[in-house]
């Protein structure tokens, strides 16, 4: 067992999930039977291992040992900054001193074990409260608006004074590796009256980067941006599929619903803020004059940016390195304003940031930018899939993103994947759609 | 204690709720202190009382004991249709048949008890899981239409095919009686290039009826149309609170968030559906062919709309009395549509209606629409303020509702109340506007 601190996930990362090993039978960690809640663990990811954190601190008489001994990351999230801090110390403590090896070593699981062992399972790592899907990339929202509205102005004439945002369905927010059904919906044909109904033909990926609440907050009393650190406990990369046929009939004047609301992957990694000390970076130049409850741009403003450097991956295929430090609005913004008007957060809560899309074509976040909408197909080996405008039954789109660490070292952030599976009931064949259908 | 068959709560109506005493000491069903979350026990109206359902099924020896003795009705509601029958059979028992008169009698406490003794506080009946809130009245959707896009149709081209809709924010769904804090937020004066940001000059209310899902659905598998009441337990009215000078500056292109996100209040009674049968009306004739999961105008079509008339109360006074008969989609209708895409039901989802409005001006159900945009006061008896467009800070609103009962008996439906308090920290006259500011 030897993790260099050039490792993506060495003791300056150490993300947290949720998992079990079903496979397992009776090992100390695993009582109950299969399907027993019991059996989920909170875990650490080290190098390419999980440390079984709540047997560590029961081991090691630690007094965090009821919260990191939970089926879940709930206790840990709703606890408050200064717990998270005290459990991170730790942790590293665990890990990284020579005197504790014997005990921990036994408790550290490979995450891709020999054949005849178990792998461990990881699970949604918290129960997602409220899910809440910015839009805080300019480039983003410029191309989309070229695509949906070229009559007009890209961007509507509120983008550059508040983070725009929607709430989402937390209750289909799953974890990364769940098969995603492809949605049926109403979709118009183009030059049609009337819609007709049927699978998505233009479904669609959104490389976001999610941020988990921890701490609640009072209602009717605003968050501000400088409380974000004390409110958000870290971060996660979340994949916001979408159909963009049945978006585009649905969307007016309520926002996005069905085009949305089928699935959200979300990453089993959590990285705690902390890890990225490192990466914080100053947002764009704001060209616009923001209200004292958004406005970072003072002297002596801490940048609260983050550099996280993305990929997408279809079909294991790298398509896409969304720049996420192009973001034109911060989480801390976010934040604010979400709670700007007294709407109050519980633990669990989660937010993303909108599809992240650079200036650059090689940048963009979604399939509907990369193709533009469906006009200028990726052109992908034969063993990829060959020609794609949105997705096809089957494919498996992965993202990940990693971060400057201290001393030129890089921070991982746990992947996020999804293959897609043919609606069910429905022809298998639901053929892509390119712009000019 | 008399209850006759006329009264708007009777043995056919039998509406659930969670209540506390916590100002009782020591009775029987009060253990532990107060906050203690045990003390929360499910009741049942029945007149002017609520019967510690819990208490009687011990008393009874029921089989649904552990269900009734449960702090809040979410294991109730997960236990599906044949359960919910069930359980509402033998309540209707307990309190019907003068042999359990007796042991029934001690367990019924009165709402409003003299002046000694500590009455019951209500609180949210269960844990809220998604919240979508439709768009489902012909007549709302026409008028908001003509208000905020007066040069184009009252109703955008989807709004006849599919009934719209959007997530709100499930953490801010309160019990009535919860204080409203008036929102503050981003609002764009009148011919202002820049917005600013201040307390709400147009909060608004809007009379809705709320749909509680009990069973849910397997994700990846719509719900029909068919199986509408196999998923919903019960309806309860709603006020979704809505600060429209915030609406109308943030909503395009993603729809509303915090010009509603701050608030919504949902009545502590939950009124099982098996207590609207005679209820059951036809909704409004359909001008548009529709897609085959929402075609509800077959052959020998059950009548899916419900017969419940509203009134609004703004400080005692009626201001309105929309008609739940006269919305164009049922609610069958937006749970087909909302699980179309394959997206899955929880436990606790709780779906509205949106604004219910009927034809004529009386009837509307929202100040926006009362007071045409706040260019047509509304001339309330002094004490009861005066003239008004939007809320003024202290003011009450109040939603009720009765339905046809069987034999010409009325079915209440529980009250749902707020009263708005001053933004915190901020000036606290903040004047309504209106239409000419």
């Amino acid at each position: 067992m030897a993790v260099t601190p050039q490792d993506l996930f060495g003791l300056d990362n150490l993300p947290y999930g949720v998992f079990s090993t079903p496979g397992s039978p009776g090992g100390p960690d695993t009582p109950g039977a299969p399907g027993d809640p019991t059996r989920r663990r909170i875990g650490v990811r080290y190098g390419d291992h999980v440390l079984d954190a709540g047997a560590a601190a029961r081991a090691l008489g630690s007094p965090h040992t009821p919260l990191l001994q939970a089926p879940s990351l709930g206790p840990l999230l709703a606890a408050g900054r200064p717990v998270w801090q005290s459990v991170r110390a730790a942790l590293r403590d665990w890990l990284g001193n020579p005197a504790h090896r014997e005990t921990v070593s036994p408790l550290l699981l490979p995450l891709h074990p020999a054949a005849e062992s178990p792998a461990p399972v990881f699970h949604l790592p918290f129960e997602v409260a409220d899910y809440v899907d910015f839009y805080a990339s300019e480039h983003h929202a410029a191309n989309v608006g070229r695509m949906f509205r070229p009559d007009g102005e890209p961007l509507t004439p509120n983008w550059k004074h508040l983070p725009i945002g929607y709430h989402g369905r937390a209750g289909t927010v799953v974890v990364s590796g769940t098969p995603v059904v492809r949605p049926s919906g109403q979709r118009r044909p183009p030059g049609a009256d009337a819609p007709d109904f049927g699978p998505s033909r233009r479904l669609d990926i959104e490389a976001e980067v999610g941020f988990v609440v921890g701490a609640p907050s009072t209602p009717g009393e605003p968050v501000p941006r400088s409380a974000f650190r004390d409110h958000v406990f870290g971060v996660a990369l979340l994949n916001d599929w979408s159909a963009r046929d049945i978006q585009a009939w649905e969307y007016v004047p309520l926002g996005p619903f069905l085009g949305k609301s089928f699935a959200t992957s979300l990453s089993p990694w959590i990285t705690p803020l902390e890890a990225l000390e490192h990466a914080a970076v100053a947002p764009p130049p704001r060209s616009h004059p923001l209200l004292p409850y958004l406005d970072d741009t003072g002297p002596g403003a801490e940048p609260q940016g983050y550099d996280l450097r993305l990929s997408v991956h279809l079909n294991g295929e790298l398509i896409s390195e969304p720049p996420f430090s192009s973001m034109y609005w911060t989480a801390a913004q976010q934040l604010a304003h979400l709670t700007a008007n007294g709407a109050s957060l519980r633990t669990g809560d989660l937010f993303a940031s909108g599809t992240v899309s650079g200036p650059e074509p090689g940048e963009r976040g979604s399939l509907l930018e990369l193709t533009w909408s469906g006009t200028e197909p990726l052109r992908l080996p034969a063993g990829a899939g060959g020609e794609r405008t949105f997705l096809a039954d089957g494919d498996e789109v992965t993202l990940s993103a990693w971060a400057p660490g201290p001393g030129g070292s890089r921070i991982g952030l746990g992947e996020v994947t999804g293959r897609i599976e043919p609606t069910r009931g429905a022809p298998p064949a639901a053929a892509p759609d390119g712009g000019g259908a």
